[in-house]
């Protein structure tokens, strides 16, 4: 498969690398790839440049969002949640329609201060926005409700834990089930929790989800539903 | 120990129930003890008639909100959301400060229509308008994250899940810890996430366990953290 990841922070590169690891010909998006490659600093999060990661990961290509999305089976939005939405404008809905989207982003809002809010919230999500967008982008949330490294290594944490999906479209869940399959999920532990707007609830336990990793200090923990006794 | 629990709903009649069969003085608090012990109809959600109920547990009292706060040495938020900053005002500061409240609600806002959205959400909470307005009231925010019936009896659950409390208070949250231990919870299994703000995760938790109530079909769930190493 083709994909196409649309995010070149720590979320991004570990989802590429995955995929890469997997055989699957993978291409991360950017606004401008010259100015990508061209950072030589860490950014503020102290994630090393661009260009030094590429160095480990030649086989993973950076063009621009349009580009990216063009070549791509599958897109993965794995920007910034502000990002969301300007680099699937730039990608562009011809570039985009009918393809399956994993949206593995969150809305966060770090304009009030720390610990950062959601935007949007409650009566709406960042998964819902993109839909209504794109109406004819096939959008799955999921993987949204973890660290980045424990999305394609579930076995980091011990035990049995969960990863959800949302979205409208059944085809492409099960095409987003079937990543998280090749990721090391259990099909057990995958748990649709229905059509698109359930993206609310998975975007919503990232307060809870900043609290714990303040409370446990460290990120190697994940949400596990107990007595769910279904695996659909 | 003497418990005042505010609300005459499922959820406070299954608090009480439980307190009194743990040998604690129980009263439950309503605004109008006459009104309540009127009716003779089930509600909107099937729960049967108050008078019912206190015939089959005739050691629980039913006084108004201020007497039965005044005798109390705990109070338990059990109202709706809506409900609890008018019944707390109707139990009045003078009966309440210096006291825990346990605030077991969510601020559930159905007059959009289903599934239910919160207020206040995302940048406050239940728990932190409680004690901004009652500056003197001990809240923990606890056990707002589950079915009332698992609340008092966790092992209808099997393997390990958590309930969370959420405090400005050490030594209330101690007292709080010592109740949950006493309805059955293995202190390894109740997390402390810090202070009142926290509240704001746990009553966002509320949107994906309506979700997951209508995917799995029934409500003998509970949220679990997997890999958080940590009893306290």
């Amino acid at each position: 498969m083709r994909y196409a990841i649309l995010g070149t922070g720590m979320v991004g590169r570990t989802i590429a690398a995955k995929l890469a690891a997997l055989g699957h010909e993978v291409v991360i998006g950017t606004r401008d790839p010259q100015t990508t490659l061209a950072r030589t600093e860490a950014d503020a999060m102290g994630t090393p440049p661009f260009a030094r990661w590429q160095q480990d990961h030649p086989g993973i290509a950076l063009a621009t969002f349009a580009d990216a999305a063009a070549r791509a089976d599958i897109v993965v939005n794995a920007t910034s949640g502000a990002g969301a939405l300007p680099a699937l404008e730039a990608a562009g809905a011809d570039n985009l329609n009918g393809k399956v989207l994993l949206d593995i982003a969150n809305p966060l809002d770090f304009s009030r201060g720390m610990p950062p809010v959601l935007d949007p919230v409650n009566t709406d999500s960042l998964g819902e926005e993109i839909q209504r967008v794109f109406p004819d982008l096939r959008v799955v949330k999921t993987l949204n409700t973890m660290n980045c490294l424990l999305m394609v290594d579930p076995a980091r944490v011990p035990g049995e834990h969960n990863v959800f999906v949302s979205g409208n479209d059944t085809d492409a869940k099960k095409a987003a089930t079937e990543l998280l399959v090749s990721f090391g999920w259990p099909e057990k532990d995958i748990i649709d929790l229905g059509d698109i707007t359930t993206a609310r609830g998975t975007e919503m336990l990232l307060p809870i989800w900043l609290r714990l990793w303040g409370a446990l200090g460290h990120a190697d923990f994940n949400f596990h539903i107990a007595g769910a006794r279904t695996g659909s």
